[in-house]
Parts: C-alpha cells; sequence; structure tokens
C-alpha cells in the first residue's frame, strides 16, 4: 500500500473542486487531460482499441431497444446486456478521443430507453424472486443502471439540458426508485444482489447529484422487521436473523471477513466485487469524505487482493462452493476490481494482475496501470500463501491456500475450512484442491452448471448440482458412513463453520495448515494437516495430507481423492468389473464403482498421467482397507455430468484411525518427442513410525533417502524431524 | 520448386571439388563459411544457443558409455540415445564456433565407444528379430550410426589420423556390417527400418569414402529368395512377394506412392522421412551425379510436403492408423526433413513448416530456411487440399485431404481409402477425421500404445491395440453385422485397398471427394461422399457426409460417429441404463451402450460441446433407425483406453440404405465471460428429396434458407443445385 496515502491525497485534493464536474463519476475531468497528454502505454493502447473496434460496429448497426420477453440468453436480454455495454465503452471514447458520434449513440440510446421505460410493466418472466422490468430479475436491472450511469456521466455535457430533464424523470429516477422502494426484498439484504441495487441507485444518484438517493444506497430502506424467512432463487435466506442494517455500509460490514473473503467464495466475488468498487471509486471521487477505501482498515482493496490470491498459476479462481470451471481474473468484473483497487493502493500484486489480464480500463486507474505493466512486462510474482478468515468477524473458519513457486509453476492447494457459503456453499468441510501450474493435480468438481446456456435447464444450476456437486463424495472430504456432512441439509450447515488450529508458511520449504471439524458429523472428530513441502530430491513441491479421526464408535470412512486422470500403475491388486452404481442417495447414486481391490500391506499407489504430466499418491493403511477406482456419471439422464475418475479409501468399522498420504509431481511426457522423463514416483513408501492421541511420527522414503516427519495433534503443527 | 535448379546447381559446382572434404556430409564447408560471415537470424540463433546449452552441460558431466543392458526407456537405452544426439550437436557447434572443446567431446566419447564395440556381442534381450549391439534391435544402432556418422564428418580432420584408423578399423566398419551383411532381415527389407539400416551403412561409407558400403546401401546385400516369410514384431512380412530390390534405390521405389504418401500413414513416415532425407543430403552433396533429389520426378522433396501436409492447423499428424495422437511436425525428424527438403526446392511450404516448428538445423539449409522466417515471420500459410494416392504406383487407394482456412482457424478433412497400411493398418476403408482448428469434431482414436512409457506393457502396443484401436467400430466408418473390415484378418486385408471415384477441389465453397469400397464385406458395396461446404451463412465451413450402400441381402448397419464431446442436445428420445457391454468381438467387447433411441421421424440430431466450442450432426434416418449413446472402455482391465463417448446409427435389416448428415461448427463458449455465442445449430433438417440408383437429391435447411444439393453415384460428384 506504498502508494495508497499519496494517490488518495491527490485524488481528494482533484476532488474537493470537482464534486458537480462531469465526467467525474469513474473517469475523471483530471483523468481525461492525463490520458490526452501522454503517449498511450502498449496496454491501455490495446483495450482503446479494442472498445473503438466494439463500439464503432456498434454504431454502424441500427440501435435496438426491444421491448423486453427473454430470460437470460435470449435476444431481449443479451440485447439490452449489450447496449449497457456499449454505452459504457462509447461514453468512454468520447472522452477519451473528442469524437461526438460516440456521445451521439449513448444520447441516441439513451433517448430510445427514456421513450421504453414509462411503458414497461413487469417483465413477463414469472422466474425471480424479484421480477426486473428491462429483465427477468431486479439483478440485471441494477447492472443495466450501474454501467449506465458512468455512460450518461461521459455525456452528461453533451446532451442538451432538456433530453437531460426527460431522461432523468422518465427513466433514471423511476428506474431507481423501481430497483429499490419498490423491490425492498431485493433492494434490502445484506447479499450481492443488492450491492448490485445499492450500487446502481447510488451511482446514478452522484450523476444527478441527488442526495436523497445516495443516502438511500449508503443506508438503505427502513427494515421491514416482520418480514418472513423467505429463501432466493439459490434457495438462500433473503433476510437472515441477527443482521439488522441495509445499504452499501451493512454490505460492507457483512459480505466480508476482515481479510476480504467473501463466504460464497471466489466465484461470486469476482461478480460481487464489481458494484462494491465501482460505486467506492465513485464515491471516492465525489464524496472523498467518507473515506471509503480506508474503511474497516482498507477492506474492499483488500477484498481484490485476496480475490486474486484465490486463483490458481493461470488466474482461474478456486471452484469451491457453487462455481462454474475457468471462470479467471480475466473477467470483466475482475478487470474493473483490480483498476480501481491498484488506484487506491498502489499495490504491485495489481500490476502482476493485470499483465495477466491483458487489459484496462479506459480511464486514470486504467492507465496508470498500464504504465506500470510497460515498466515491468514480465514480472513473474510470487503471490503469498495466506490464511483468508471467514465471517464478517473472521471467526467462523478460514481458507487456506499453501503456495510455492511462481508465475505458470505457481503450485496451489487450496484447503476448505470455512462456513457453509450460504446457498452456494457446498458439503465439504476440511477438503482441499491442489494445482500444479494449471494441471487439477486433485480437483475439485465446480457445479453442475452451464452458466447462460440454453439447453442445460436454461442456464440454471443443473439438478446434478444438488444431488452431486454440493455432496461430500464429490470432494476430497471424508465421508462418515455413506451420508455428507450435516446429511447434506442446508438448515443446518449454515451457521456452522470448522476450526483453524495451525497455519505457519514463515518456512518456504514446509508450509503448514491444519484445521478441525467436530461438527459436521455427531460424534466423529476430524483433524486434516496439509502440508507443501520442498526438498531438492523433488523436482517440485509434495502435498503431505494427513487426517486424523475419532470417535467413540464403529463407522465407514471414505476418503476420495479425485486425480481425473489416466491411471497408469497401481500397487495393489484390484477386481475390474461392471460399472457398478455405488448407492441411492448423498452423491453415491451418481457414481460407478469400476474397480475394488483390498491391501494386503499398509501402503498403497497409485499412479496417474494428466495434462502431459505424471502423478503418484503414496498412501499408509491398514490390511483389508478397501481402494475402490470410482467414476462420475451414474443416473445421469441428461449427460450433464463430466464422467472423470477418482479413488477412494475405505475403511469400515473403525472408530479412531489416521490417513496419511503424499502427493507427488513427478515427470513429463511429450508425445512429440516421445522421451518420458521420470514416470514412476521417486517416493517408495510412506509408513508410521510411531502413533499417540498426541503426536505422530512418519517416514517418507525413496530408494535412496528417507525423511522423517512429526505431527502434532493438538498445535496442529508438523515437523522435519533432523537425523 | 522455384529455386530447385538453382540451388541444385550451386550444390553441385560446390561439391564436385570437395567430394572429400570434412565437414562434407551434411554440414558443408561452403555452408559453414556462410554461417560464420553472415548475422545468424533469430531462429538460427535460438537452435544454436539450445544446442550449445545442452552439450555445455553434457560436457560439464563425465562420459559415459555404459554396457549395454537395458530396453527402451532403461539407463543403457536412452544413455546411448542421448550420447549420439549430444556428438551430433558438438560436432555442429565445433564448426560453427570454431571452440575445439566440441570436438574434444565427440573424440574422447568416439575413443569410449571404440574400446567398448570389439568386446560386444548382441544385446542380452532378446525381444527383437533382429537384436543389436548397443541396443535391443538393430533399428537403434542403425540410429547410432546415422548420427554418428554426421559428427564423426563434423571432427574428422581434429581427430589424430591414427585415432581415425582405429575408430574406422574397431568400430565404425565392423558395425556397419552388423547392421547390413550379418543381419540381412533387417537390412535387405523394404520397410522404414531397413532405410535406416541403408542410410547409417551409406553415410559412414562416405564420411569414410569407402565406396563399397555406398554401395551396399543403395543396392542392398544379394537378395535371398528362399527367406521364409516370417514376421517382424509389429506383425508385418520381413520380405514381401513381388519386391524383388533391396537398398536405398528400391526403399524409394516402393516406400512411397508417386505423390510421396507412405502406406502406414505420417506417424511412421515422420519416422521413416529422417534417414531418407539425410541420407539423400549426404549424397547431393557426395554424390551429385546421381541427382537423388531429383528420383522420381523429385519424389523426396513431395513425400515431404506430403507430411506436412497431413496435419491438422496445429501441426499434428492425422492419426490414420497405428499412430499415438499429439505426434506432430515439431518431432527432430521432421524438422531434419523440412531443411533439408527445402534446401533441396526453396519451396515456401517449407517456411511456413519452419516458422510453426520454432527451429531449424545447425547447417546451410537450418541457416538458409531461418533467414526466410526472419523475412516472413507470421505468413499464415495456406495448405492446399490434396489427393495423396497409396502404392508405389499410385494405383492402391488414397487419401484425400479437404481443408478450408489457414493457420490456427484450419479446418481439415482426413478422408481415408488407402490400402491397409502393413501391420500398421487398421480396418477403417472409408473412414474419416474431422477437425476445426486443433479441435477433432470427429476424432480418429489412434494407436492404444504409449511410446516408451514402461508402465503401459513396456511402451509397446497394448492388447488393446489390436482388439479396440484396430477394429471398425473404433472409427467414423461403417460396420455391417458387428463384425470389422475383412474380417478383421490381416492376411486378407494386407494387398486390399479402396477405390477413389471422385475428387475436386477447384471449387473452394464446395470440395468433394469421394470412393467406394466392395471388397471389405462380401456382398456389400459402399460408397461414401464427403464435401466441405462454405456458405455465408455459415461462420465455418460444414461437412456433409452421404455413405450409400448397396446389397443383395439384409444386414446390420451401423455407423458410428466419434464425438468425444459432452452431449448438450438432441432431438430424439432416449432411455438410459447402466452402461451395457455391446458385443464380445470386432472391438464390440469394449464398447458399453449408455443410452438408446428409436427415430420416429427420418431424422436426427445431436449436439456437444469440445474444447468451447458447439458442434451438432444432424442426420436422416428411417422411423425405427436405433440411435445408440455409446462409450468407449468396457473390458479394459489396466485402464490403457480412453473412455470418450461416441454415437452410433444402427439400422436393422436393411439392403440397400443411405446415411446422410451434416456437421456444423456453430459457436463457442467461454467460462470467462459466460457468454454463449450460439450455441443451438443453425441447421434445421435435412431431408432426401428425391433419390434413385443414379442420385440422390437432398435438402439442407435452417430456419430462413434452404439448400438442394445433387450427388452422383457414378461420378461421385456432388453440386449445389442452383433454385
Amino acid at each position: 500500500m506504498r502508494n495508497f496515502s499519496y494517490i488518495l491525497g491527490l485524488v481528494l485534493c482533484i476532488c474537493v473542486t470537482t464534486f458537480a464536474q462531469h465526467p467525474g463519476l469513474i473517469l475523471t475531468k483530471t483523468g481525461v487531460m492525463q490520458i490526452k497528454s501522454s503517449q498511450h502505454p502498449p496496454l491501455f493502447a490495446k483495450s482503446v482499441k479494442n472498445a473503438k473496434s466494439l463500439v464503432d460496429a456498434a454504431i454502424s448497426q441500427e440501435i435496438d431497444v426491444p421491448v423486453p420477453k427473454d430470460m437470460a440468453g435470449g435476444y431481449s436480454h443479451e440485447k439490452h446486456k449489450t447496449n449497457y455495454k456499449e454505452m459504457l465503452y462509447a461514453g468512454a471514447l468520447y472522452q477519451i478521443t473528442g469524437e461526438d458520434k460516440y456521445a451521439e449513440f449513448v444520447r441516441t440510446m439513451l433517448l430510445e430507453y427514456t421513450r421504453l421505460f414509462p411503458t414497461l410493466g413487469k417483465h413477463p418472466a414469472e422466474k425471480s424472486y424479484s421480477r426486473g422490468k428491462l429483465f427477468w430479475q431486479c439483478l440485471n436491472d441494477a447492472n443495466w443502471l450501474v454501467y449506465t450511469s458512468q455512460a450518461y456521466d461521459a455525456v452528461y455535457d453533451y446532451i442538451p439540458e432538456a433530453e437531460r430533464d426527460l431522461m432523468e424523470q422518465d427513466l433514471f429516477r423511476p428506474y431507481a426508485d423501481f430497483v429499490s422502494t419498490e423491490n425492498p426484498q431485493f433492494f434490502n439484504r445484506v447479499h450481492n444482489h443488492s450491492t448490485w441495487g445499492n450500487a446502481a441507485v447510488g451511482m446514478i444518484g452522484l450523476v444527478m447529484n441527488d442526495k436523497e438517493l445516495v443516502n438511500r444506497a449508503l443506508y438503505g430502506l427502513p427494515l421491514d422487521k416482520n418480514a418472513a424467512l423467505a429463501k432466493d432463487n439459490d434457495g438462500g435466506f433473503i433476510y437472515e436473523a441477527g443482521k439488522a442494517k441495509a445499504g452499501f455500509f451493512a454490505q460492507m460490514d457483512y459480505a466480508f471477513s476482515p481479510d476480504g473473503y467473501y463466504t460464497e467464495g471466489p466465484y461470486y466475488q469476482r461478480y460481487a466485487m464489481l458494484p462494491f468498487m465501482v460505486f467506492a471509486q465513485a464515491l471516492n471521487n465525489k464524496r472523498p469524505n467518507l473515506k471509503i477505501f480506508e474503511y474497516r482498515n482498507g477492506l474492499l482493496p483488500k477484498a481484490v487482493k485476496a480475490l486474486f490470491y484465490q486463483t490458481n498459476a493461470v488466474g482461474e479462481f478456486f471452484p469451491i462452493n457453487d462455481a462454474q470451471k475457468g471462470m479467471s481474473i480475466n473477467a470483466g468484473s475482475v478487470i474493473t476490481a483490480i483498476n480501481i483497487a491498484y488506484g487506491a493502493t498502489g499495490d504491485q500484486a495489481f500490476v502482476a494482475a493485470a499483465s495477466m489480464q491483458g487489459e484496462v480500463l479506459l480511464d486514470q486507474n486504467g492507465f496508470a496501470l498500464a504504465q506500470e505493466v510497460e515498466k515491468n512486462p514480465n514480472q513473474k510474482f510470487k503471490k503469498e500463501s495466506v490464511e483468508l478468515t471467514d465471517g464478517k468477524d473472521g471467526t467462523e473458519g478460514a481458507l487456506g491456500i499453501l503456495r510455492s513457486g511462481a508465475g505458470a509453476d505457481e503450485m496451489n492447494v487450496c484447503y476448505k475450512y470455512t462456513g457453509q457459503g450460504l446457498g452456494h456453499g457446498h458439503f465439504d468441510k476440511l477438503s482441499y484442491s491442489f494445482y500444479d501450474g494449471s494441471t487439477e493435480v486433485l480437483q475439485d468438481y465446480g457445479a453442475a452448471r452451464w452458466v447462460n446456456i440454453d439447453q442445460k435447464a436454461g442456464g440454471r444450476y443443473l439438478p446434478e448440482n444438488k444431488t452431486w456437486s454440493k455432496q461430500t463424495i464429490a470432494h476430497n472430504a471424508l465421508v462418515v458412513d455413506g451420508k455428507s456432512h450435516f446429511g447434506g441439509k442446508y438448515d443446518i450447515a449454515v451457521d456452522k463453520y470448522s476450526t483453524p488450529v495451525y497455519f505457519n508458511v514463515s518456512n518456504p520449504n514446509l508450509q503448514v495448515a491444519t484445521a478441525k471439524e467436530s461438527i459436521a458429523y455427531e460424534g466423529v472428530d476430524m483433524q486434516r494437516t496439509l502440508a507443501l513441502w520442498k526438498d531438492e530430491e523433488f523436482e517440485k513441491p509434495l502435498l503431505i495430507d494427513l487426517m486424523w479421526i475419532a470417535s467413540d464408535k464403529n463407522h465407514t470412512y471414505e476418503l476420495p481423492f479425485h486425480h481425473a486422470g489416466q491411471i497408469m500403475d497401481h500397487s495393489f491388486e484390484f477386481e475390474v468389473n461392471n460399472p457398478k452404481v455405488m448407492g441411492t442417495a448423498h452423491g453415491y447414486q451418481h457414481v460407478y464403482q469400476e474397480a475394488i481391490g483390498s491391501l494386503d500391506k499398509p501402503m498403497w499407489q497409485l499412479g496417474w498421467y494428466k495434462d502431459r504430466k505424471f502423478y503418484t499418491i503414496t498412501s499408509t493403511g491398514n490390511i483389508g482397507d478397501e481402494i475402490v477406482l470410482a467414476r462420475i456419471g451414474a443416473n445421469d439422464p441428461n449427460f450433464n455430468l463430466r464422467k472423470d475418475p477418482f479413488v477412494i479409501q475405505r475403511k469400515k468399522e473403525t472408530s479412531n484411525t489416521t490417513f496419511l498420504s503424499v502427493v507427488e509431481s513427478h515427470g513429463a511426457y511429450s508425445p512429440v518427442n516421445e522421451i518420458p522423463i521420470q514416470p514412476y514416483a521417486k517416493i517408495q513408501s510412506i509408513e508410521i513410525v510411531e502413533e499417540n492421541n498426541n503426536e505422530i511420527t512418519f517416514k517418507i522414503s525413496t530408494k535412496t533417502k528417507q525423511w522423517l516427519f512429526k505431527a502434532n495433534k493438538q498445535t496442529g503443527n508438523l515437523s522435519k524431524i533432523k537425523q
């Protein structure tokens, strides 16, 4: 945060004199001057070029502002989305290039909307708990206002006053009222939907200098204490107990932990971050006395950084909870958030992020960032290992991220001991995913959903999201007696969280995270220690995975490892059968057993090949433990699931026990040169040397070397024993 | 071949005076002068740098020339391979840099081999029909000699004469005799193995100026007419009827068709091409009067071009017959072949290839090619659509390649109506694969093999290669009565080929290839017309696939389409069951039926998603035709197969019939922006309007447009009817 106070000071001194100036909402008059007076750095020039090609194409077509009719994916829905994006770019281009055609495009389109809006009732589709006007849900209407208020601000001085008055009277004010006072169940929640609503109302209020709207955005509508505990379309409660505030400040108080973690996870955070950051930028420009970027110890920039840190080597978000895989920091909302966060802090982490994104905003933040990227075009930024607490006070579990290396070679462990994650949460306490570069060594399945793809249930969550993706067996998490955590019941799980025990990443060669969970299964305590271990004997860091389980009673314990690779070798005998469905509920109804073996020695190994690289898991086991080679895909009548293979270690009739594994990344093979590099694991065995209620000592061996480790159950520490 | 005569003339005039000069085998004295006197173009500089880093690392280690012991993948095998590659680079670096350390490295290593060789009997592994000395098979020994003769030539003048005499007496001459006179079953075949043998003996002969060895290489050993029809390790005959010659000229006479097609397919051609080209280059330098590059109308450069043309948009070979997927023009052997072919012809196709390869040889050819690439760094070369005849006289079937677009957007259809392809052939007459950029829209499965991967049967062909990969059902080819072509019997198929009927690519908007096959199934004639059709209504070209079948008797016809994608939508109802193994032989023992439907209208559609793009097949059908959604992977005890899905259209109790499909590439979806672009096919229906014994008229319709096509069974032509 080196430049934080400097930049903030600069912004303050500029803005005091320019509250009512246009543009002044996001892009400022001073910003325009800077941009016009300097050579454009390559990244900025590229972004201008892209915007021009988009808007010029739109200008060459006839403007269409269709009567609302379709759901997401349909014509009217997508057209209104395209329209607001084109207006946003056109407004910025008008300021940057000074060409009137861009302002004229925005003006003409706004007049069309001004004509259409008063004729509209609610959207004909009756699918949302808060139906919109242009769109099927208020959420999209709020999106429209957030973008369009920026476009309006950019061309404000171009539009004749009489037309502005008409627009404000027939379009902007009634639209702001619609998404707020007329839809309190949308506007007054503590939820990402409401953040969009708050930002929409606040931003158009700032452009029109309407203090009442701005206050409504900041502090919400009066709360209706008698509102029922209704649920929204995602199954979350609309109003939650104990959250006694509304409006933008309430969102900031409740949505993030003090570390900037967003309880639904990064997939939803990248979407929610945009209204937080653009409204904050607008407030910073127009209401600098609020010191919005400093609120809660600089929470907003911290949250953007936390978001960037929840990515793998290529910037894809860890797909915890309901998340469509592949979503990354290259999403438009994250580009916006990173640019604004950089403007607020000057933190170099955001320069690295922008470098990966390859795109910047068309404003003073984007310009400054592009200049930085030009100075350091190829920097390999080492993201830190971090523990991000969950819950508004940081007391409801955490997400632990262990990482090593930088750039495309980064290795990441995303260890989840958070709260439930509201309606989008999965039942996967103490689960993790493990990445080697962009390769998922052990995957989190993510959501069963094709966002916006009409063929797949209209782009909504698929039935298999509930029956498979959310279930415990779909994760690298312990299943007890064939049931998901909390019995897979949201109402029970919603306020539960795991307990962080130990997190120490001060030694880059042995980074350790430990957490425990005692509520997911009644009468079963589990504690898992993950360690990212680096040793010169191995090309890449290894993952040590130690899980301790204690119970008074006997149970069946099943620990899945979702490798999703091509099996190369295995240390144990197994019998292959025709695929057999493994169960009827808790996700097992979607799993085929393809083979089963039983251990005849206290160890097993399985090697697989994936993305041209080799991996091996080496685990301890008890004689008689079963190893199941399984595959996703049973009872999938619409072919909605990916039929990925995984392996399950099963212990029957066991009370207290320990699962111990080490996962090794050990080689590569290219079909072009056909030369395998180290296709076999170096690790030959793993062995528990001594174990009691407090400690475990174990040995990892290659052909020529041995290492002794000790893990402490009380402290959660894991350390190497010098020999 | 613009520069052909110019370059040839230059080479001639240089070489006449330099037959006995060193270096003069591949890299020439004149070449060294050119390289030393000019600025290195970037590609050449990069290749020099890579070679230096490899050899400098080797020089810093102790030289190891181990006693032969291991199979492929094992230490001694891989070490001897590494040694000859290091010597090759070191020799070239000595010439280019003038640094003695490189020559000294080669000299020292050669002395080690000279010491070791006389002590060697045959290699201890008894796995080959022609066991080697340093390696388990003579083939690798020949590799060693081909590379090492170049290294020896490069440092010839550096090594004291007495040491040279020793090397030639104890190592090179006896080694040349070993791979020829002592192993006639290896040396005297018409086969890629023997080409390596011929090149090895000829090249070391040229360096030593040993005419007897050179003649042996060119014309072979006297033929043993009584040799039995023994088979080699791949199941091919060692001696074949009617091939009455041996030696390098015989290879050129028999190995290629006049179009430069190699009957085993491009995967094996890319390997075989190296000894052809390096020996030819050596002959062109040392025996220019042979005019080797002009032999058979310039066959060798033509074959290299044919090889380049048998690739998809990213340079990967069409994996017909036994081929490990992913093998591409980036393989070292193809870099060598392309460089030499460019030197012989100056053809710009090779410049485009070198640009993709990103690497050149360290000689005058590589230098000239790198200069060309520097001049045109980003050219998008449009590979032509071609029909490559098969058989030494070009009369034994052909491979038809239809393509459109250039660079990474290239679309390719590889249509196979060749001969069997010897021991590596698959039973897949009239099959094809279809590519959209690097995406396999409809795949050829390729081989079931992990080359050099010890875990998978020591890197040899897996049992499933025979039981699955070679079978007809594993291809986009017609299966009659559940049996593979020729009953899956190699001895029957070996000399059979399909009949090319029509090939016309003069209209870039409708390129057509037709072939027929009447022998694969007794009493069943099949003729297939494939057309790559471009129309402004569609973003990308479409594939039209028309198959006519005639028989006197009723049969079950099954036509598989190997999409290997995620199913998105389907026009027909189906019933999903637990996976059911589809048969017991001819590949069906490896297939699960996942769902089955029966047509209740004369058309069906299936859409899938793959590599972030959407595809749909629209096909005609008869009421009652069955559509099976199938998956590879049954009876696969070692998890050797990729469990890819495909679809089968089945017609029961049918004699004459027609299969007609159109495959549409129609959209894209990125999980980053989550905006689907045209996720549904534009094509709504396909309909046969009229059909008789000679002709078929069919209609393809979108919502707003229609096209009529006419196909002629006699001529094989397919044309659009103007409306």
